[in-house]
């Protein structure tokens, strides 16, 4: 019981006094769940891939978004990591494939371009078919600067570059939204008419 | 001295212990300051006068912005108070003129247009010169209504009618923003090297 403790205490967010009621709770199933939540555990790193095109989580080769044949192949959506997939497919307006990096270009930390599938995106959109990247990085200083080595790479490619929209929140006040986002929807306003089906 | 600390309760978020506070913190000061307050605000609701071409906040006939040769005449941009006015002010990004509506429509509330200044702005729209309309009103159910209505009445002016932007806040994280605020910012992406100087 201690070793269980002990490995549950592991977990971010889980010390041990709630590892100890965690196990506590386990000691209180019937053995056949317990057992199904342990193999859940092996398999977990054992059987999910990486999808060998887009780098998203995958239980095969080629995750589900990228073998779709309803997915348009010729838009590739380019995001920090496997939670913004997750994001941007719940909001269920995109319907074009993904190329996950792994991360943001951030000298601080010591990751440089070389750290990140940024190589793979070059082969993907050199190789013919794509005709738009869409940039949905995060806006900090490495967002940015990963938007702009990504920009300077891919801009002697035939593709139109494009990033997401920045501006106020829907449902938000202009009063309570900050100075640059609110500047920036105003400077990025748009044809009113086209947002009325949206 | 009741007196004073009854009319300090009654401001917003103040009650009888604050009032009583602010009351004993004025008696402790020079009478010269102390009348100076009381003057300015009976001066305030004298002297403030409302812009008669935008409904800003003036201190003359018409505001500042409505009278610099400085700010673009042809685009009007159309908010619910003069607390956005303060805000896209703040923004350094707008160098047209307002037009303050006074409120929403909002039937649940009894308001109607009736209640706005909207007759005022088709009136400046119909007189000629304006090129631009930016809507730039909450997107909630009330701002959306006014939105609607002002679009559908000024549809037959040869005038372009624009939006503010929806999108994720700079600085914002994909992951913490909302689906439809994120979908909307996908939908509207803009071209990347449109994005670089802003």
């Amino acid at each position: 019981m201690e070793n269980a403790v002990a490995e549950f205490a592991q977990l971010p967010g889980i010390g041990r006094k709630t590892a100890l009621r965690l196990v506590l709770h386990l000691l209180r199933q019937e053995e056949s769940e317990v057992v199904s939540f342990g193999e859940a555990i092996i398999q977990l790193k054992k059987e999910v891939k990486h999808c060998k095109i887009c780098h998203n989580i995958s239980d095969s080769e080629t995750c589900n978004i990228c073998a779709s044949p309803n997915r348009i192949e010729t838009v590739i959506c380019v995001v920090e990591s496997i939670r913004d997939v997750l994001s941007i497919e719940n909001t269920h307006q995109y319907n074009g494939r993904y190329h996950v990096l792994g991360g943001l270009i951030s000298p601080m930390d010591g990751v440089g371009p070389g750290n990140l599938e940024v190589e793979s995106l070059l082969e993907r959109v050199g190789a013919g078919d794509v005709v738009e990247v869409i940039l949905a990085l995060s806006t900090n200083m490495e967002g940015d600067t990963t938007n702009f080595y990504l920009y300077k790479k891919l801009k002697s490619f035939e593709v139109k570059i494009t990033t997401i929209a920045r501006g106020v929140a829907i449902g938000g006040e202009l009063e309570y939204t900050d100075e640059l986002t609110l500047g920036r929807s105003i400077v990025n306003r748009l044809n009113y008419s086209d947002t009325l089906n949206q």
